[in-house]
């Protein structure tokens, strides 16, 4: 039988590997949560960041990285798991202003889903991502009217939540800007080195330094003053 | 780009090859339909199931049948997935008060999820699922608020949804007894000789007779008058 026996204590951190869930994983870290890591070798193109989800979840000390298979590039719709072209220097008013063909159709709603019925598993309380609505892509299942309406099914549709211990999605970064996040964790001692953010890496998963999470990225270390660890084969 | 073409002809059928997801795929065919049937290989131990889906989903015409796989059973938490026993020979009752051990956690989330997403690539704008909140055995994820919950979250957590083309969760079976959903299935002419509802069959995929869903399957069957043409290797 499923026991939440610590709530306080045990915690699911969605990690891509990206900047935001790896500052998000620092923060769950340094709240003092025992850190259950899960990722998704979900058909992307970007598959480099699994390598370095699980150097992260090393790095921050995580009890455990699970990574599961999903076959979303059997359902496509996306630039990031068909063939599609990701778009290359777009202004961050274009992106604001559309939802992007990087737009991976149900990704965060299938994603939080696993990450609940790992939680319901391990007994832990909370689920911890990196979702942020002010620099983003635009996509709709980072808003937090999303995550509010997601946690409510989580609680409906679950033994645990049934039985009225609640899950709780956390989404520490959501109302921060990149800059505000990148000094966050670097004040955690975060290593933004063993990170990776861009849609179309090349084969020695070098960032593209064009695509919508490469000038989100760039951005924010040029705001916050601190120049980016990663290494980038074109830089404007 | 994602366009709902025609959202009242096309539609996404979560199918198990059970009594349930048979029965609601005829419905959705009858109501003309184009059906795209979605099953899931998760680690379940009754995985006959998905070469009955097949069977199932070519017989009633469906337009295609995607099978996805998924790894639950690297979760675990239910029998379902995991080595735990099957409960056998509960009563009815029993079976009404709690929550049983083959409630896989994240389940049903986790399906419309997918279904959801699937929907949004081919413009389609109904999922059907065979869910049944009154004879069914206790998942929290089969009820009418679940599924309410979950349709919000749907709708504000993809581009066709914030883009207003809504997506609708179909439970044609939601308040219907197991009789009835019988009885309704040969109406449309079902031949649930090629349906599968155990949890525990035997090599040859013979049913067991004593699970919660042979008997919810077998009381169906007797209340409707209708012998159930399915093999069981024990009946009472």
């Amino acid at each position: 039988m499923t026991t939440i026996d610590d709530p306080s204590r045990k915690a699911v951190v969605l990690l891509s590997g990206g900047l935001d869930s790896t500052t998000t994983l620092a923060i769950a870290r340094a709240e003092g949560r025992r850190c259950f890591c899960l990722s998704f070798a979900y058909g992307q193109r970007q598959s480099i960041e699994l390598a370095r989800a699980a150097a992260v979840a090393g790095r921050l000390g995580a009890e455990r990285h699970l990574v599961l298979r999903l076959d979303l590039d059997r359902i496509g719709g996306s630039a990031l798991t068909a063939d599609l072209e990701v778009p290359k220097g777009r202004a961050y008013e274009e992106m604001e202003r559309a939802i992007p063909v990087t737009y991976v159709p149900g990704r965060n709603t299938i994603f939080l889903a696993h990450a609940v019925a790992w939680a319901e598993t391990l007994g832990a309380g909370e689920i911890f991502i990196g979702v942020n609505a002010l620099d983003y892509s635009g996509y709709p299942d980072c808003r937090p009217e999303f995550l509010a309406a997601f946690e409510t099914t989580a609680n409906l549709g679950t033994k645990a939540g049934v039985e009225g211990r609640r899950f709780v999605i956390r989404a520490p970064l959501l109302h921060l800007s990149k800059k505000e996040i990148i000094r966050k964790g670097l004040a955690l001692g975060v290593d933004y080195g063993l990170t990776h953010s861009c849609y179309d890496p090349d084969a020695e998963g070098r960032a593209c330094g064009a695509c919508d999470a490469c000038r989100l990225r760039l951005k924010g270390f040029a705001e916050a003053g601190v120049k980016d660890p990663v290494a980038y084969r074109t830089r404007g």
